[in-house]
């Protein structure tokens, strides 16, 4: 290995790391499309959507094995260990967003043509508006290494959960209002979870920058509102 | 490093390969709990699976760091780097499945106190039988590294889906019958969704094995006949 020198590596880590915030772009192109599609009613925007996942899906591997090769052949300690454990964790992270941002899609296609209460799609949109701010600042800030920005972005997760616990009890309500509802609401209902898991996993990607920067875990529980798992709905 | 020797690297495999062993069994008991729980209405349980989750949150970082490091200090190859690779991975599924147990019981809780629909809590727990029964199965053939065994659940995994779309229709039918049923079935629906994504992570441990064994993937699709996301219910 003539090329076993500090410049390859170097080499090897930027590449890496260009390679996440590359399907970071993607992700963050696609649950904007995703919830275009749902809003507009265009089935057409949502199959796009469905077709770029498998690409997501793609680099993600292609990332793992590098990374893995990389510390193979070049046994990194500190600070470049985690670099390179921290590629893994984040382009785990996204590619899960795109399998969401999919998902969403999918019930686009489903809803095209339903007819849909404006205030539901309204409160999706705002949530899934919230939360790619979320995506592209953590994003951001893994690209600038920014622990302040993880930090910001690890707080407001808690937002997203009580946007989605308001919005889980409308739902509710619209179905039992009138049952004509109930298919529509519950694709809704799902978007709303996936939009809600894609809050989680920039929380995740937050939690890595920090563990990339500090080397020590951000905290063991993070702020948490989503309360639906327990809601006792229906019974009054 | 004077125990840079065979046998210390060795340990150091196996104990990978226990810990991870310890995590399935883990996982297995929080889903069959989760699932009695829910069936027999039984907050108790509902709550130490609940309780239970942070253990194997613990168990999975800690193989990942260990796995890691074993990587940067041995630097393995081929089967051995196969090996330390297909741990990590099936620890993250674990610890997937760990956290949609846990889910299942946060709506045990919630619907403890509620009149439940037999049809449907016994149509739950069949789907639930079924990946339970998978998910022994592919902890198995990890353990003895069948690949035969790995194939047999990757089939499999079509049933499941399969089950899952009967049930989804099934519960959107009683919510449109009866909106006291409204609040109840979608926790249900949520409970069915997750005991499909742990058939999904079954299907992932398996072609992880599948590539532990061979050194190569499975195939690039997988047998899906879960097509709620397309489904356009409510719309008759």
């Amino acid at each position: 290995m003539a090329e076993h020198i500090v410049s390859a590596y170097d080499a090897e880590l930027a590449a890496l790391r260009n390679r996440v915030v590359e399907m970071g772009g993607i992700a963050e192109k696609m649950l904007d499309d995703a919830t275009r599609a749902l809003v507009r009613r265009d089935a057409e925007l949502a199959q796009s959507v469905i077709n770029t996942d498998a690409r997501l899906d793609n680099l993600q591997r292609e990332i793992e094995e590098n990374a893995i090769l990389t510390i193979a052949r070049r046994q990194p300690m500190a600070v470049d260990l985690r670099e390179i454990i921290s590629a893994i964790r984040v382009a785990g992270d996204v590619e899960r967003i795109g399998d969401l941002a999919k998902n969403i899609a999918k019930r686009a296609v489903a809803i095209s043509g339903q007819m849909q209460p404006t205030r539901i799609v309204v409160g999706v949109e705002h949530m899934s508006d919230l939360v790619q701010e979320q995506l592209k600042d953590v994003l951001d800030g893994f690209t600038q290494q920014n622990v302040n920005v993880a930090i910001d972005v690890w707080k407001r997760d808690g937002e997203i959960d009580a946007l989605y616990t308001s919005l889980f009890r409308e739902l509710l309500t619209y179905m039992m209002e009138d049952p004509r509802n109930i298919g529509f609401c519950t694709h809704m209902l799902f978007c709303a979870k996936n939009i809600e898991r894609i809050g989680d996993h920039t929380t995740n990607i937050a939690e890595t920058i920090y563990y990339l920067v500090t080397g020590s875990a951000l905290v063991s529980e993070r702020p948490k509102n989503d309360d639906t798992s327990f809601a006792r709905v229906g019974e009054s």
